[in-house]
């Protein structure tokens, strides 16, 4: 099957760059000794993950619990569910746990501790710590870290944070300077509880920004990350990797010809409607064109406006695109984890436009 | 089975409001005994087409051919594809109508149209125009038009528009003009050709904005509209209906508690990435707050921050909302369109907080 053969919109996911990729990043992380828990939030594949996991001990990272059930299921039972647990989910959780899987969950809530603590056979837990994001978590100061791990009782496994704010950083410096406050963060909360008397066998940290620049991760077990294994426009905006490191796109059709522009069939649903490269150096709309093949011969084209299904592709009239209606190109988008999202499978090709495989994905909740 | 049973986040659709806003569209429509061919884009369910068809005809449109494959199973056979079509979807669309159904498909592309009209069993198509947004179509007085008919030969069966510009409306008289505007080129469009020597005997406009302000619609053979099943904070915004006319919202369970926020489960995959409403009258962020009944007692909550699934939402702190981890809030959608498009079913409810039953969507292409 070619790239031809297939019904678009739809994803195509260039192995030889996802592979690049991963070393690149294993590479990082095997600097500082510190083992990888790929974020499988983004790939949501079971084949993905095999490949993430080539040379790490075997653990998971998930944000939903469809994503952890359907990894279980493939046999990757090492899990940490990373988005804060709720009294329903726990209950899920055990059920899981009881059929094999071993599913690590965290909190940042002190009643939710409590409850954690009091059950029957708790899952692991470690505590959200905030290292700067001011998303979920405690301060590494707070008070109330003592008073949840002493809630957790024999659940508690240790602490956790994620720099979400390396998205904020425009320098590999900046980066650099992030990961260490996260590190800086977390370590200190994993200190405070040990000097409370508390063992942590868990120091969890880790974004792709983080993973990658870390300058050392002294104190550190374990480093997250997940959209590295794809990157996206925004990634290569901010210095995470390059430009032809995205090693998905989305196949479209052109449906429409006009002068200076294209109309195609990814829109909206396609690509979503993720403006993050609005705040970057170069916006690109709601993504960047590139030919059929992967590759940039399209210069400044990008996708200027997005509807439900159409996109509207404006370019050079100097340059202009001569493909007829049927036509292929492919989007390089702004946000991978959103774009990807819409899509229940990869096609997989190797630099070419022959499709070697087809991957599924896991959606939903 | 009640909201608190079901697993967050998901979709909740009210019945009540749905009847509703069916009621006043087929009202607005019957005005002018214009037949409404419902576009299903918005909600992709047989369920709700089955209740949006009530008094009329019976045709509907969609915007990709997985719901012309679904809704034609359904035995709804006489759909309008609305999307531009390309080789490889003729193809699928003369597969499909050889099974059973009676796709009606659309160009604005010479080359497309004389491929269509050299065919064995060509669908009927219909001729799109552009009635001012600039997206798809050929202008009215284009001479392209009367050479599309030509080409298309015995295929020909009419012309459509869509006033999706209608969407930058920000008043009613603004809506009704721009109605004017759609229903004059596409009249004026129908008109040329029928001096050329073509019957012209699909005559179609339609954007729910349009669709429920138009002055008149002399002319006109049928008229399309979608988003108007569900409604949402844009289309409020915009004075398409009122904000208690939003039929579905997404129920979402507190992850974490913070002064003058609270984390909750629904994020950017659950809701979109949507932000339409930055450029309406008032900026909603991700959306707006309700209690877990649909009824808007947060005052002016609203979901500021949305990651992959985290959700931010941030309160007055002189009015807390205060819900422990697991309390459940709905959440109104900028763009309804986009946000149900996540999610693979609704739960339906009359009211109340009982799920009185449960609607299946289709999704992806």
């Amino acid at each position: 099957m070619k790239l031809r053969d297939l019904p678009t919109p739809c994803l195509v996911l260039d192995r030889q760059i996802l592979l690049r990729n991963l070393a690149t990043m294993a590479e990082a992380v095997a600097r500082h000794g510190v083992p990888l828990r790929p974020h499988m939030k983004t790939a949501k594949s079971v084949e993905v993950a095999r490949l993430a996991l080539a040379g790490q001990p075997g653990g998971i990272t998930v944000s939903t619990l469809a994503e952890a059930e359907y990894f279980a299921s493939h046999g990757l039972t090492d899990i940490l569910y990373a988005v804060g647990i709720t009294p329903a989910r726990l209950d899920q959780v055990a059920r899981l746990n009881a059929a094999g899987a071993q599913i690590i969950v965290l909190t940042d809530d002190p009643a939710m501790a409590a409850r954690i603590g009091a059950m029957e056979n708790a899952p692991r837990t470690l505590i959200e710590v905030d290292s700067g994001e001011g998303r979920g978590g405690v301060g590494p100061e707070d008070a109330a870290l003592i008073q949840i791990a002493t809630h957790l009782g024999g659940a508690f496994a240790g602490v956790m944070t994620h720099a979400g704010h390396s998205y904020a950083g425009r320098s590999i410096a900046e980066m650099r300077a992030i990961a260490e406050g996260e590190r800086a963060a977390i370590t200190r909360a994993a200190g405070r509880l040990r000097e409370a008397g508390h063992d942590v066998p868990i120091v969890s940290m880790g974004s792709s920004p983080t993973a990658r620049h870390a300058a050392h991760l002294d104190g550190i077990t374990e480093i997250r990350a997940g959209v590295y294994m794809f990157g996206d426009l925004f990634q290569a905006e901010i210095g995470t990797h390059g430009l032809a490191d995205i090693a998905v796109t989305v196949l479209t059709s052109v449906i429409g010809r006009r002068p200076g522009r294209l109309l195609v069939d990814a829109g909206g649903l396609a690509l979503s409607k993720d403006r993050s490269t609005e705040a970057a150096p170069r916006d690109y709309g709601f993504g960047l064109v590139l030919d059929a093949a992967g590759r940039p011969s399209h210069g400044d084209a990008i996708m200027r406006r997005a509807y439900q299904e159409h996109g509207v592709v404006e370019f050079d009239p100097a340059h202009p695109i001569d493909l007829p209606v049927g036509g292929l190109l492919r989007i390089a988008p702004n946000h991978t984890c959103m774009t990807v999202a819409a899509h229940d499978r990869y096609y997989v090709v190797e630099g070419g436009e022959e499709v070697v495989a087809m991957w599924t994905r896991v959606n939903g909740w």
